[in-house]
């Protein structure tokens, strides 16, 4: 099975494209390091720092004797991704490859404009790649559950069932995204089902919670095989900031009352759903939605959970709650469905204490390098 | 009060103009022409050419002794906008400056890409500019009935009230657009609301359906004043092809049954619907939705029409059907509502044997002018 990875020097793509190819696969990463040159512009960088794809590329084929293909350019390039999909000739597109940052995108006019154009047309570019020379490719893309934001209904699986005025249909999910970041991934969703209806692609689209974690089996193999760990306000993740701070003695900082509740799943799970995806494609035609997350927390749960870890380990920690820069409800319903991975075969690994002190351990090993500047929020929703 | 009118060259723009410049408001239009540059693409033209929009701005004062102010350029630069809007600082926008045409969209990668990007960016930059320079202004933005698609429950104006096990929500109306320039209103859609829900902007996403009809109060006032009428199969709509196929002794061509069913509505009540809007204006928070459309026909009722008009004026037509270069549903429900302009005072003005004849005469008037050539659709949905 041929299967190429966009945005493969990635927290996830690299990890994937490990797990993948020691399973047997053809394997191409795709990346034109836009992330590497957003951290840059932002000031800030991952807690442990990643070797360059190239030279991870390189170390794999010596560690595992396997081939991972790379491809360097940009997909808001059309000839570009044109040439690779063809060249390559991939059966399954996997699609990490966009600007991954709310915060970022909410920055100015000039950042809500470039996430927007860099993630539906590069996304536009690469369904008419598929269209052009793979129409039967399985293309895997990575959404979020913060689409959906937070109606006060149960959120299904990508579609919902409406009984309205004595008449049934089945229709697209309705959303109310969180930011600019996230309104690129509901629009991509759009394009990508009239792809699917129209041209009779076949596609999944993963709608991700918050994903924590830097280990999985591969990562384990080598030293410079480790993904990136962000604990920064544009890029890092909840979770991470809270151990972050813990680690160093600093109070958790808490957005508004804390009482938001998101899903969350472990890196080995998002591994694990993206190949229960590959190994049970979408049919042609068919627009395939799954919730991929395990777990859903409020964020005052999950500081708790922080602070309660740091103590078994002799460090005292307390919650510092700011003003919530972002224009998100603090009290809502929230119940997601998450059941389709599930009933593939995702077992879950969940966030036990176990867990959590193996990250907390690995970031207090790594402390000397924190910086604490990068843990307030810089960007808010509104002036 | 001052009125900015986006795409004030278009077939809607500048009658609209005209109409608030005559009431008494301070009205500016925009434009960067690339409509006309479109049709040179297609080598396409409106059946009676329309003269420059100087000569039209030039030619208004002279008859009224009313000015239109004029700003050339393009959205997609948002230091234009920005300038416009601080210089000439609104009321009221009201935002035609879209490419309009699906088939032109469905060409080919590069115009899907085109009409996304101009539509998405150019509408995201105007967002930034209002927030930035004139927060209270109210957006008037044109939408399509094109982006509901054919759902199998009443399509409803732009929310819906869902109840879902056992709990309820009201939610943006789930859309399947047609083309991707329809997609690209859903983005803007999608936009729109959450710079609402965010910001606290003003909007109201006026959901048309297929206009007909060339007359205004404003248009008959001096010859120069006409607007344009398109019957090609890139930016003419399907009534006024049959008027042209009819008066010229062509068959009518009909895309598959012609069971499809459209809303539809005279260009005097877009006028009026525009207006009904800004003397109503969104409250500050709310993205307002109104279906803006008076009538609802299949596409074999608008033939038989057409046919029964010319007849009455002595010509026979014939109907010939087409294979369907889109991929829509043909035998599909659909009931789609649209009161709430009525409901603030809305006096339809419906497509009368009487409107259709003088239509027809009209076109009748200018055959020497027509191309047949323009008559068959050029783009597929799917090669």
């Amino acid at each position: 099975m041929r299967i190429l990875i966009l945005g493969g020097d990635g927290y996830l793509g690299w990890p994937t494209a490990m797990h993948f190819s020691l399973r047997g696969g053809q394997v191409a990463v795709l990346d034109n390091f836009s992330k590497r040159m957003w951290e840059l512009e932002e000031g800030v960088k991952p807690l442990v720092s990643v070797p360059t794809l190239h030279k991870r590329v390189k170390r794999w084929y010596q560690v595992t004797n396997k081939k991972i293909e790379l491809f360097v350019g940009d997909l808001c390039n059309h000839r570009f991704i044109y040439n690779v999909i063809k060249e390559f000739s991939p059966d399954v597109v996997i699609h990490y490859g966009e600007q991954p940052s709310a915060p970022y995108s909410m920055q100015s006019r000039d950042k809500a404009v470039y996430t927007q154009y860099n993630n539906v047309v590069g996304n536009l570019n690469l369904m008419f790649a598929i269209r052009k020379f793979c129409p039967d490719v399985h293309l895997i893309k990575l959404g979020t559950m913060g689409e959906y934001g937070t109606p006060n209904i149960d959120i299904e699986e990508g579609w919902l069932e409406v009984n309205h005025n004595g008449r049934m249909d089945k229709v697209l999910y309705p959303k109310k995204p969180h930011s600019f970041y996230h309104l690129s991934k509901v629009h991509d969703s759009h394009n990508i089902e009239f792809a699917c209806r129209v041209w009779g692609m076949r596609a999944t689209d993963l709608n991700q919670g918050c994903v924590y974690g830097i280990k999985t089996n591969e990562t384990d193999l080598d030293p410079l095989f480790n993904t990136s760990f962000h604990y920064d306000d544009i890029f890092g993740t909840v979770l991470n900031r809270f151990l972050v701070q813990a680690a160093t003695g600093e109070p958790l900082t808490v957005y508004g009352g804390g009482t938001q509740i998101r899903g969350f799943l472990n890196i080995r799970d998002t591994i694990k759903c993206v190949e229960i995806s590959v190994d049970n494609p979408a049919e042609r035609g068919d627009f395939r939605v799954f919730n991929q997350f395990t777990e859903q927390f409020s964020i005052m749960q999950l500081a708790k959970k922080v602070i309660s870890v740091a103590h078994s380990l002799g460090i005292d920690s307390s919650i510092s709650h700011l003003k919530n820069p972002r224009v998100e409800q603090e009290e809502h319903y929230y119940n997601a469905k998450h059941s389709k991975l599930e009933n593939l075969g995702l077992d879950p690994n969940l966030l036990t204490e176990k867990e959590l002190k193996e990250m907390f351990l690995l970031v207090k090993k790594n402390t000397q390098d924190v910086d604490t500047d990068f843990f307030l929020p810089r960007v808010k929703w509104t002036q």
